[in-house]
């Protein structure tokens, strides 16, 4: 822990930031979500409950920021200059991402959320947005180039939806032939159209 | 309310089997599952706590009873006398089911048991191996018929992940179409096989 010079005010709020998401992501892990407060959130990232209430407001609005960052970051979108490519890279990461440790726990928290009223669909949307837009740009570079893509939606239906069925449900593991699988459905289908 | 001859306990039985269960159904859709106690399930059905641990013996087992009971009687699988027949008909009733009043309520119920370790295992296989040995027998008669039929696997994959996603996520709304469209796609998958 170096102490950062008070000329880079960035550099503190960053650390805060980094601090309290991986608090929150610990929590999440551990007791899902829900089952925490504000003040625990605080205690674990050794930061005062009025600096989480000024920054974010309230513990739906950083959740949201934890679940959508963590997809952000993680779920970046491929760019290997085929659709083929892009789409079995992309299957790949996210049935890595959605195994892996936190996965459960972001998607699950993702659910919680939608229960706690304006705050969770706000957050929903959000997630549903940044999600949609990264794939859009994904197939809208493949149209550019003159392939035939798919729409969002069937990408969500192909691929997303059972990977996270199985994952919620616990049925079967995700490995990269079942990606690879699902995009070979995908792709199968709009050939067929 | 008719007062039940002594000489037939199963009615009386079966009551409150069946006032426990609105309860339980009436809170999961109110509050959500985790959100209330075995004690406001018994004040609500009218019985007595200790009557609900002697039967159930706890919330997790009761709400598993529950949540695999309407499963089996809302989702009754069809038998139309053709795969094609059966799976259209099943797919356009899971997508009332689910997009139905409980159908939220009853998915987030069998995910929020997923929470609460053993017992929330045991709710999940038990709901998982209720639903698969619909679709068994529903895949063996066409089989039986000579028909080529995919595995229940494939039909979680095709037909039931895209509508809970859609459900859980608040996407789209589950049209007669769309059921449809997800068995189209399943059959043209498997005449590409």
């Amino acid at each position: 822990m170096t102490e950062e010079p008070r000329t880079r005010p960035g550099g503190r709020s960053a650390r805060v930031r980094a601090t309290v998401h991986q608090a929150v992501t610990e929590l999440v892990a551990e007791r899902g979500y829900g089952n925490f407060t504000v003040g625990e959130v605080a205690a674990r990232a050794g930061v005062a409950d009025t600096s989480i209430y000024r920054r974010w407001g309230n513990l739906e609005a950083l959740a949201m920021e934890v679940a959508v960052d963590r997809l952000s970051t993680e779920s970046s979108i491929p760019d290997t200059g085929s659709l083929d490519g892009d789409l079995r890279a992309y299957a790949v990461q996210a049935a890595r991402d959605v195994s892996g440790p936190n996965g459960l726990a972001l998607l699950r928290t993702i659910l919680a959320l939608l229960d706690t009223g304006t705050a969770g669909m706000r957050a929903r949307d959000q997630f549903l947005a940044e999600r949609a837009n990264q794939l859009q740009r994904m197939l809208d570079r493949a149209r550019a180039r003159g392939e035939q893509a798919p729409e969002v939606i069937e990408v969500v239906d192909f691929i997303l939806a059972p990977m996270y069925i199985r994952v919620l449900f616990g049925i079967g593991s995700l490995t990269t032939d079942y990606a690879e699988t699902l995009v070979d459905r995908l792709l199968q289908a709009g050939a067929n159209e």
